[in-house]
């Protein structure tokens, strides 16, 4: 016990895991690059949300915050779905009551964590401290004091690289790809995303159903909208950056208002400041990393985005880095105070999970896009939700990555596709639901 | 034309695509991160010999250099197989008369490229110069003079990338990953190499079969050597990092012996600086990158194993280079000076073929660790062999990679694949060749 750690990254997974080694009684200090969310303005300003699901949420139970973040989320009980003609559907995310997911801000959530680890005592946390340079065989970390530009070495028993998606840690390790023989990749997207807003009505109340994600399907594009605390709701468009229906095709403010009058009629009405927003918000990109290995000399370790950086159309991000803590925390019961032990078995368990879900984020871009749009689907949903709600031991693809925290993403994953097609192959041969027999479907689904 | 042009590195790909270039009126400027070869002592010295086969000579008959080079290789037509037990065996590369492949050595040839890019009066190489930064959209590279520490700045119509595996051009695209949406693998083998070498008996000749690549199969680890001009071989150890047979479990002296005697006696005796050479040559590592896009802007592009680094087992990095300046020079022809769109297409049709040479890489590490070890897959070769001496429509998969420089890469990996699974199918069910209905066979392989 009482090891000092040092953690790269203040952000969800890394203030997560600080409070969960402090809470084993471990010193740990946290350098964060940017500065202090809960005094600074943060420049993007923009309150992000994020679908918080029971993988996550049995992270924030491990560190006894389950019902402090109740007041931080909404929950959102199925998809809405917008079609380009014709009345919007809703479809719930399970056929079992008591599933749903939340929509979290992520600025929210971090700072309860930042506040929680601060409370333990144990915890010294050091912003605009950006991480230059790392010694693997030394131990041994340099940052810069971005206030200060000072030089800062700084050594510890364990190195935690939770700082995200562009880690410092990780770029680390590429710098010694040929001695670690480091594999990686990042993937994008011909897709990207602009952010968006629908604010509150005029009396605060939210313009529209709030206890559900809203999707705009389109074919090639589409927009989701997640509600927020104060009544608004951050709309995410995502595009093609090049083709027809692009951003490249979309710069001139009267093809900019048609566009989104023609397409998202419904969501429309309710952006007053959309050429606001659409003007000063960028097109961002989106990218699968994967790496490996992600422990070097049993002493520093890649965790969250860090080690595994996904698209985010599966809702998984943060709950897979949270489900990374529980992982950690499991291996820390099993072998104590053996951290090169801890570290080697952590990444060989763990890696085919967060390789599944970034493989299945990747289809589910797909599944959001084209398949909310597509009837055959909605058919295949509708026996989904049939079966949830007749067979207690029927859990969809999607129920089993959402909801299923004590399944193994990979798990999931692997039998959620076997079960969808047969689904779909079921969903393609009829035409109302009434006309399948689900006796034979559930003997196949076994 | 006479457009200006940098090309960054002057290794193989760099000096023939400069050739090339000044041979169609342009004016070139080489920038090499490395001293002149030919005037400085190389650090690593040791004479590194590669394999040059129809792909690359079709680059090197470009830009008429065919005769010369014929001084530079020795023809090697088969493997020469070195089994645990028993007498070594002769496997031809075909069965075709005419069809070898060559032994070459890397610094000759290089520096027989680089003389004939001088001679033009066209080139200018500059050495010792380090590129530092790269601004794509001002076409722009910063570089260091690593002799004087000073900064020269330089910009063309075109740039082209060249240098290697561990590219500074490409490093510059990864550094702007979200604008390009530039995607990137590196994927290391567990195994690594180690360079030794056979010198020449005491008369000057050579203690091997010189006409022959010699393969020393054995379980999870293998041992190659090729001729050089001078009467050696060059050696290398293929053998995996971590376990039991393995460079981390071959450190003392006595141990490296008796391995080498025990697993290699053919070759241990004829190393009499075996262990000198295994203390002073590193043990590295292999790999294969993959990236796209390799253009910028219609005005930079990467070319040779800076876009697409394999892996050394079939023989193929130098010559996929070369013939990446085969393909660009056809789009030249098809394009005259529409640079934008010569890069675009160069690497729209080039990218499949580059992959499948390094998956066609990667499955020949195992075939020749493991295959040449196999009596199925012997008698798959003899196979083969009959089949490629009786049937002149019947190429090898061997046989297309290497000797069909009228066959794009991808076609060959594809229709190789499928004749493998027939043939191997075929060699699996009988004990000799003579049981082998060819007729029936035959019809299958159409």
């Amino acid at each position: 016990m009482d090891k000092k750690i040092i953690v790269i990254g203040a952000g969800l997974c890394g203030t997560l895991l600080a409070l969960r080694l402090a809470q084993r009684g471990h010193k740990v200090t946290i350098y964060e690059r940017r500065q202090d969310m809960r005094t600074a303005q943060i420049s993007a300003g923009r309150s992000i949300n994020l679908a918080l699901s029971d993988r996550g949420l049995k992270g924030l139970r491990l560190v006894g915050l389950e019902n402090q973040v109740n007041d931080l989320v909404i929950p959102m009980e199925g998809r809405m779905i917008h079609p380009m003609q014709g009345d919007k559907s809703y479809v719930r995310y399970s056929g079992r009551t008591g599933e749903w997911i939340n929509s979290v801000s992520r600025g929210g959530l971090n700072i309860l964590l930042l506040n929680e680890a601060e409370k333990t005592g144990l915890i010294d946390i050091h912003f605009n401290m950006e991480c230059q340079d790392i010694d693997f065989d030394g131990g041994k970390i340099t940052l810069t004091d971005l206030g200060t530009k000072t030089a800062v070495v700084d050594s510890a028993d364990v190195i935690f690289g939770t700082d995200g998606a562009n880690s410092a840690v990780r770029n680390g390790m590429m710098a010694q790809s040929p001695r670690l023989r480091f594999d990686f990749s990042q993937k994008y997207l011909d897709t990207g995303y602009k952010e968006l807003e629908i604010p509150p009505a005029e009396d605060g109340s939210f313009r529209l159903e709030h206890h559900a994600l809203h999707i705009w399907p389109r074919a090639g594009f589409m927009m989701i909208a997640l509600p927020n605390l104060d009544g608004s709701f951050t709309v995410t468009l995502f595009m093609p950056f090049e083709g027809e229906k692009s951003f490249s095709n979309l710069q001139k403010d009267d093809e900019i208002l048609s566009f989104f009058e023609e397409q998202f009629p419904t969501a429309y009405a309710q952006m007053p400041d959309l050429l606001a927003d659409y003007r000063s918000n960028p097109s961002s990109s989106l990218g699968t990393i994967k790496c490996y290995p992600w422990q070097v000399n049993g002493k520093f370790l890649l965790m969250g985005d860090a080690a595994h950086a996904v698209v985010p159309f599966y809702g998984q991000g943060m709950n897979a880095s949270f489900e990374d803590v529980v992982v950690l925390d499991g291996l820390m019961d099993e072998y104590g105070d053996n951290w090169p032990e801890i570290l080697s078995r952590y990444q060989a368990v763990r890696k085919v999970d967060t390789d599944a879900i970034a493989d299945l984020a990747q289809d589910n871009f797909y599944e959001m896009r084209d398949g909310t749009a597509d009837p055959v689907f909605l058919l295949k949903r509708k026996l989904e939700l049939h079966l949830e709600q007749t067979n207690p031991n029927y859990f969809s693809k999607y129920s089993m990555v959402t909801f299923r925290e004590d399944l193994p993403y990979h798990i999931a994953m692997t039998k959620g596709r076997q079960q969808d097609q047969i689904l779909m192959d079921f969903a393609s041969k009829v035409t109302d639901v009434n006309q399948v027999n689900y006796d034979e479907l559930s003997k196949m689904l076994v």
